[in-house]
């Protein structure tokens, strides 16, 4: 089965990659078929609940093989999550970064419901010696890099250190805005990490496995990784790992004409390392900022709605920005460090919009 | 007769747009099948030397119909004339700025034989009151703006004042790179302007007037005028005239990997105000920079080729940027003032390369 997604901008059929359309992520819970796609591999693989298992091994008491029905007995837990692909806003990274060149739309926020992953872990005991935990994909493929040939990552994997798994809010979850996983989301199940950029969520959830070395995975160490400018260091960067605080504007679009008279800009802010404490609107180009209302409950796992109204009260061309801030004091930069892969850019947006004399 | 221009890229087909490749724009000369076009209206004219003739008429004393053999027959004069389009590098504007999205590859130079314009306005015979000369094309169309149909403007037009038709080196080009101009150039006679953005080099030349009175045609008033951010004045903007000063840096392309030890950067650099004194290049993202080598001999109306040779000792990702200066003290700035349209941008430019080991 091949969606046709029309409601998402068409990135890259192999792998499949939609963005979102920042205009249609909702007033909260971006809808199933406006939420982007960023999958690694061409072949995804097309599970049914019989066909599938998860295996969790390695560094335990007791090794499971845990089918659908399993999961869906353990205790349930649901939360509202914000996924954002670690390239969003790529392709406003000056110079031009490496990777495919989304603009903002790589960013959606879903309802997930699922089991802890801690509850798992508990019932497979780790032992002592464990270090992380390796997460592994049931998708295939092989990675290239300088002519060598990444054979060792068959499926796509991602580890967590222990410290990092004791989160409670980390979910293996089934069902996303009330309905069973789609198949380009991860079905059956999904590792869902909140407060972490969308690599870390791993799709097509096959085996959870404890480990008592650092893990050395393509996406681990190659990928994910800030690359900065200067010469080489003895590591290959530094990895990414929660978001960086960040503001989108929704609505309007750039280079909308709106009309004199009160007008409302909205959009999301999010953090992984906090809640959003306040988000500030420019009207002139950074100039002066006045500080827009949030609008839902804060949550520490998914954004906030921002609302600002303006009186427009002159023509003319307007420059937008808004910025935000999280409750452990980080800020949004005018500019982020260049980083080869042109990772976790979160320098405030800008947009212009045109002020006309009246209804056209 | 349609050209295929397998050597530029594709911008538009109507109107006809094509960006040069920068790493085609030929060591000083850019051959005439890389050299940039930018038409504006999809009805381009097929003149043949019997069907045309240049009328020069106005506020003039001996009106003047001229066929190309008249023209042929006055004193010829041959320059090297660096060409920039007013849209060039409007893709790096922040936020996006209105039209074409060009690169850095709208700029090409070319060498144009022709007869000096004051000559022609020597035998017509300037009045007195003269106070602008319009130069209409014979390309036809209509504008539309805001729903208005700007039906005054059938042909593209523009003017320059008494003051600055002064200038010995506009030309009557009838030849470019040895041989008749081709028909996207501006066959059989286009006015050059050196010194100017692109719009003043009016293609398809088919009259002169002298007139009284400040021309408000649509390509001189409502286009190629800068407005800025902010509450809109009285005027429409002010009008873009000469080439800002501006460095482009050829080779390597963005992104490319080079080894390790010596390299060359090489590019153009050029100015409207004055010639080029200085050339200066960053491997460092700006924090340092070197003294780039003029390779040519400096001229007043076409661009100087730059080449900056740097000691490549390390791997690792490197930003490269280059910025000229002028004989008038203009420096290139990090970063332009947003203007609604796009023009003029000189902000300096930035790429990044790679330095590898060894051969691939």
């Amino acid at each position: 089965m091949t969606e046709s997604y029309s409601e998402l901008n068409h990135v890259s059929d192999e792998p499949l990659v939609k963005e979102s359309r920042v205009v249609n992520l909702g007033s909260f819970i971006t809808p199933t078929e406006n939420f982007y796609i960023r999958n690694h591999y061409l072949e995804v693989p097309d599970f049914s609940e019989t066909t599938w298992n998860l295996e969790v091994k390695g560094c335990i008491n007791s090794p499971l093989s845990l089918s659908m029905n399993d999961i869906r007995a353990l205790p349930k837990k649901e939360l509202d999550i914000t996924l954002e692909c670690a390239g969003n806003s790529r392709s406003y990274m000056m110079p031009q970064a490496e990777g495919i060149q989304f603009n903002h739309g790589a960013v959606s926020t879903g309802r997930f419901k699922g089991v802890s992953l801690n509850t798992i872990l508990n019932l497979a005991g780790l032992k002592s010696t464990a270090k992380e935990i390796i997460f592994s994909g049931g998708d295939l493929g092989t990675e290239e890099e300088d002519g060598a040939v990444f054979s060792n990552t068959l499926t796509y994997q991602r580890s967590l250190t222990l410290d990092q798994v004791r989160d409670e809010n980390i979910l293996l979850a089934y069902e996303m805005n009330g309905y069973p996983l789609t198949r380009d989301h991860g079905f059956p199940l999904r590792l869902m990490v909140p407060g972490w950029y969308g690599m870390a969520s791993v799709k097509w959830l096959v085996s959870i496995e404890a480990i008592e070395h650092p893990f050395n995975g393509f996406f681990q160490k190659n990928r994910y990784v800030l690359i900065p400018e200067g010469p080489e260091g003895t590591t290959l960067g530094e990895p990414i790992t929660k978001l960086a605080v960040k503001a989108l504007i929704s609505t309007p679009r750039h280079g909308e004409v709106i009309h004199k008279g009160p007008f409302t800009f909205s959009g999301f802010a999010w953090s992984g390392w906090g809640h959003i404490t306040k988000v500030e609107v420019s009207v002139d180009g950074g100039a002066t900022w006045g500080k827009a209302r949030l609008v839902n409950d804060q949550s520490d796992t998914a954004w906030s709605k921002w609302e600002f109204t303006w009186q427009a009260n002159k023509i003319g061309h307007f420059i937008v920005k808004a910025r935000a801030y999280d409750s452990k004091g980080n800020v949004q930069p005018n500019n982020v460090r260049w980083n080869f892969r042109g990772y976790a850019n979160n320098a405030i947006q800008t947009i212009a919009v045109r002020v006309a004399s009246g209804r056209q």
